[in-house]
């Protein structure tokens, strides 16, 4: 018996930072997965190995601990988190889990939330145990909470319903389909920020500007409210506005950087009609919207940085188990 | 007899887009100047020279036309307007006419205000015209309006009063004593912007983004009270919090461009703590306030752009007749 389950990544669109402050953000589940396949373990141990990443290791499920048999594992936590929680371990029941993942690491694009939703999908699939979407989601959220110390739960929340994740100012999650092929494009450098050393300095920035950029936060939830309506309007020129104007915010609150700047700036050269950077910034990636001209802006961003398509899916998590 | 007059360049510190929409502006002077020499010529004929620009031609005031003897002389027609509106050229007084200018010609940096209240300064002078500061702006203002079709009076405020020129929401302009050494820097690049074509592409955008672009315009009028009394109480700190926070406005309303900004975060790496467009953007140039770094923030700029070192001086229009 197979059970697989599968979650897609997600991308920041609108409201990083000015959710930190209680402004709505929007996220959006992209067509880059996670699938994760568990089945009985032949070897007397538990094991996790991914060819995509390169790495095997087996797994010391009580210690949350692992012996690596090559590679490096990087999200090995999360599935350790998990197993120990929700894996029956204690009574010789070892598992063999694959990871396949098509969701470039350290993007942006939310491959740990990725990871735990179809860690969690599969494994309670496994047992049977009985599992709603709203029940993955919460569970995910607070795996990745124990692991990290704080998460946001707009990622599990995106990777579990697929589609348009807002978020509104008394951080209640709504959900809403949504489909948008291949006109976004998402571009990251080598260089990764530090989300909560970017967190931390714009509310030093708050402090010492209160009025402009308390001005700049509302404004941008104003933004990210127009932007759910654009968004479900298919409307990609004022869309496209709004990102722009947003990432002039963002540059505004000193989380912007050469390398992002120099990614933004290619995009519109090469065709993107919207660009601005997607998550806490100072390093990491850049969303493009780019109509008719996504090859041309992922070529473009190819040259200096990183960049690939990603369309957004109302696809979420999706799990079964195989005989 | 010779009359001798000089007045400095400017730089747009704060307000340029928003004062389109009634929001106060900031412009100082820059220790960058016009100098005009007037003497009577013995040729029979009117010139206008200068070594700094190397050209040379013979002036034919009364159809504001000239004849050129070499080089290119830019901003003659300012010179031709005012001869032809100031001096008695009816009565074959002919003057030979001595530009010095070590204001860098379409850096932003008002080398045609500079020249033209230079200018008429010196030939009030020559002629005896009794004359006062506030004459002396206003006509400028007016000579700026003939030639270029519509001009800014800050321009010419500047160049005549020197210090910090304070633009009100009503129009009205405050001058203030102000002396900042050698800690401005201001970087160029070879694509200039097209002021007119930037203020219409703001203007559409408001259309398109009515309460996001209005809510930006006002926060930039905001920025502007607060770094005139940064500028005042002489507190870098603040001063380059609102120098950044501005550049993201002016970046959300579009204005920003590859070149602009990779001038920005090179200052801004280099020991530039607030760095910011001036002028209308779309190319042009940039102000960074780099104490005690300003060196290094130029040599910086010089390797992709254009770099000089620009302090704040209260020395406006200065005129006087050698015997």
């Amino acid at each position: 018996m197979e059970s697989v389950a599968s979650a897609p990544g997600k991308t920041i669109l609108f409201g990083e930072h000015a959710v930190v402050y209680n402004q709505p953000a929007i996220a959006v589940a992209v067509d880059k997965r996670a699938v994760i396949r568990i089945k009985k373990s032949s070897k007397g141990v538990s094991t996790f190995w991914s060819n995509d990443l390169g790495f095997e290791a087996e797994l010391d499920i009580p210690n949350k601990n692992y012996k690596l048999i090559k590679g490096r594992p990087g999200i090995i936590r999360y599935v350790l988190e998990i197993l120990n929680k929700w894996h029956d371990n204690y009574y010789r029941d070892p598992l063999d889990i694959k990871l396949s993942l098509n969701i470039p690491i350290g993007s942006g694009l939310g491959s740990s939330a990725a990871v735990t939703v179809a860690t969690l999908a599969a494994l309670f699939n496994y047992h049977g145990f009985p599992f709603n979407k709203k029940v993955l989601a919460k569970e995910a959220h607070k795996i990745e909470k124990s692991v990290q110390g704080m998460a946001s739960p707009l990622d599990t929340a995106v990777s579990t319903y697929g589609g348009l994740i807002y978020l509104s100012r008394n951080k209640e999650i709504s959900e809403f389909k949504l489909d948008i092929d291949s006109d976004f494009v998402i571009g990251f450098t080598e260089k990764k920020g530090n989300t909560g050393a970017m967190v931390k300095s714009v509310n030093a920035l708050k402090d010492r500007n209160p009025r402009i950029v308390s001005s700049i936060i509302e404004t941008m939830g104003q933004i990210t409210d127009e932007a759910k309506d654009a968004l479900l309007n298919k409307d990609y020129n004022k869309l496209a506005d709004l990102m722009n104007l947003n990432q002039g915010f963002l540059d505004a609150i000193g989380v912007n950087t050469f390398e992002l700047s120099r990614m933004i700036y290619t995009a519109r050269k090469n065709g993107a009609i919207g660009a601005k950077i997607t998550g806490a910034g100072g390093g990491g990636s850049i969303i493009a919207l780019a109509p008719n001209n996504a090859l041309n802006v992922v070529k473009s961003l190819n040259v200096e940085d990183k960049g690939i398509l990603a369309s957004i899916t109302h696809k979420g998590a999706l799990a079964k188990v195989r005989k």
